[in-house]
């Protein structure tokens, strides 16, 4: 009785394996401040809970493989709000964003098939490719370069006649690096020449600080390459509503669709009253997608100032999302996380974050990073930093 | 850009792919008759839709990744009603029974590797192998058996070095066989004699009529292969609540359970309130699984009586579930339902069942056969009896 390779090659969550840490510091009276993990503290707007509230049928059948239309509706009026044309065949709605990247790497790549991603990139990609047997290309960026990509002759380099997709996300986690319209430009052309799919994960879109310019691969900028692009989308960062579970893959490419479209059929249907609450949470005033950006650029500061004052640490400012990968002086940050929950505290009060490790395809590299996630309220995060600092001082494994 | 093999191995779903001919029926006015998917018509329990309205948090978060406590106890006990004892770490709160079964086969097998099931099986199931590129062997049943399975010697013939798992639904979807103690003594020994893990897919625990006895595989009855059984479970059939998408699986092998729970944290959680819900669905009487139970045989009967009545049809009483496999005096029954989507009605009205071969992994069994779904009120089913009565002796492809 053996278990599958491909469940063997999958490594366990860097983000979720440290939780038995983190429950032993509570069980010991500690309060953890979790910076290791992107759940908002947002209130998820009220229109969800009403609709839900409001359903009035007395049977919960299967809905479409595809999604309801009320959501898929609102979903494209949402798109044209940002002057982009989906159909209503160029959506399909799915068990949040993770089942939407999942079936689309099943659809578009086979054991041993490439696909090159910028890294440190999204943990839970790593789970997705282990488990399909897909290689994954890192394509290094770096933190001085505040993530950035490098230049096309560098992405070329990592192309070979097995690469089938490449992957970004923008704004990215775990890095907050936006792409500039130039940046994917050369992704675009990279793609046509050697090619490939692009899938662009835009679940941050929202996410974008500082008056930047926000391009959607999905944008008609891009049009050149849109049957090449599919589009991972949810309303969990959105509208602070990660635990509704609801997310969309969208395409141009009808053919693409049509082959991902019977993995829908064979999972059946995505829950109904999640579908009919993020339908209304579409009809959120413009306002709120304002005040919590603003809310979330504050808390960026916040983090930003502090961990600049703090010797031997090293971070650019994100420019969207909601996470930094800070480069601390320690020996080991996995290490450094542990000692974190199980040693240290400041008035019965400690902090987690996320060893970067698991963020990098390339062995080595992240050893001494974290991420960490500003998703909590100011005064949790100014209490996490000083507590950070604090820390760092304190530390057995510290090099400077 | 080409899509990968594993995606073009699969096949759309024979219960889906002749919708357009049913939306083409309804689009001319006609009323159609769905006997062809297990969508009960019966209430789902008000529980569900209080404890979704009493949920009192203003953040939709990310649940634990294998279920919420509420929800694992309530599962936990209701188990403890059937004797059968499981721990917490012994329950994964899956999205439906589908990923419980898409993720379970992820964990078992490989490319290449076989499952052995018996044959008729549920068609969602071949979706499934053909997207993991696993092979289905299947053990031959027949509509005169009752669909029950042939000797250990004819059971064993089939298992090769390449095989894992062998893979039953109990009651089973699609033909309503129902599994003596003895066949599953036989299917035990064969697993323990060949080294196989044992997926029980009893969704359809409840649906067992004439007071016969069923034994689920987590029984004491099992406890010398309990290491090798795992168990699909799921709310949808149970308390109507398909559209919950809330399923579960269940074993007591723990090193499994820890690498299917990798799986459950890549795709981070099931949806809260959905779990609420289900929780609370399990608070239900058991008079309600009684009369749902009452009211099925009751169906059952009506299409018996029915089909027993038409000339050159061949059925037998199905013991569980809420389907029959029938055999047709008709060329091909794909043919023929499209002929009474497009062609035929009574007095405005026609109906839909689902073609069988689908249902079948050898080549051209099936072929004469549907599967009848007698999940709609009893009146429904007697009119529908009726058209299918009268279609049958008009049908140009009829066969006698």
């Amino acid at each position: 009785m053996k278990f599958s390779n491909r469940i063997m090659s999958m490594e366990t969550s860097p983000v979720r394996k440290l939780i038995p840490y983190a429950n032993g510091a509570k069980a010991k009276g500690k309060k953890v401040y979790h910076l290791n993990i992107g759940q908002p503290d947002i209130k998820t707007p009220e229109l969800f809970f009403e609709a839900v509230k409001n359903f009035s049928g007395d049977i919960l059948t299967y809905s479409p493989s595809n999604g309801i239309p009320e959501l898929i509706d609102a979903m494209i009026q949402y798109y044209k709000n940002y002057d982009i044309d989906f159909s209503k065949d160029e959506v399909l709605i799915m068990n949040g964003g993770s089942e939407a990247l999942l079936f689309t790497l099943m659809t578009l790549l086979d054991k041993g098939d490439e696909i090159v991603v910028p890294e440190p990139f999204y943990a839970n990609y790593n789970s997705m490719f282990q488990v399909l047997e897909i290689n994954v290309v890192p394509i290094s960026t770096k933190i001085e370069d505040g993530f950035h990509l490098p230049s096309k002759a560098e992405i070329e380099k990592v192309i070979t006649p097995k690469t089938k997709v490449l992957l970004i996300s923008n704004p990215a986690n775990p890095t907050g690096v936006t792409y500039t319209k130039e940046e994917l430009d050369v992704l675009a052309a990279v793609a046509k020449e050697k090619d490939l799919f692009i899938i662009s994960d835009e679940v941050y879109r929202e996410f974008v600080y500082d008056g930047l310019e926000y391009e959607s691969f999905a944008s008609k900028a891009k049009a050149d390459v849109k049957d090449r692009v599919i589009i991972i989308d949810s309303v969990s960062k959105r509208y602070s509503a990660c635990g509704a579970r609801i997310g969309a893959v969208l395409s141009k490419n009808k053919d693409f669709m049509a082959q991902l479209y019977k993995l829908c059929q064979a999972r059946l249907s995505v829950p109904e009253l999640e579908q009919i609450g993020s339908a209304a949470l579409y009809k959120t005033p413009q306002s709120y997608l304002e005040e919590v950006n603003e809310e979330y650029k504050k808390r960026r500061d916040i983090v930003f100032d502090a961990l600049n004052n703090m010797e031997g640490v090293v971070c650019r400012k994100p420019e969207g999302a909601f996470y930094y990968i800070v480069k601390l002086p320690v020996d080991n940050s996995e290490k450094f996380v542990i000692w974190l929950l199980e040693e240290f505290d400041i008035d019965g009060e400690t902090l987690m974050m996320a060893p970067a490790e698991g963020f990098y395809a390339t062995p080595g590299r992240g050893v001494n990073e974290v991420r960490i996630a500003y998703a909590l309220k100011a005064e949790d995060l100014i209490k996490s930093m000083k507590i950070l600092e604090e820390a760092l001082k304190q530390y057995p494994g510290r090099v400077l």
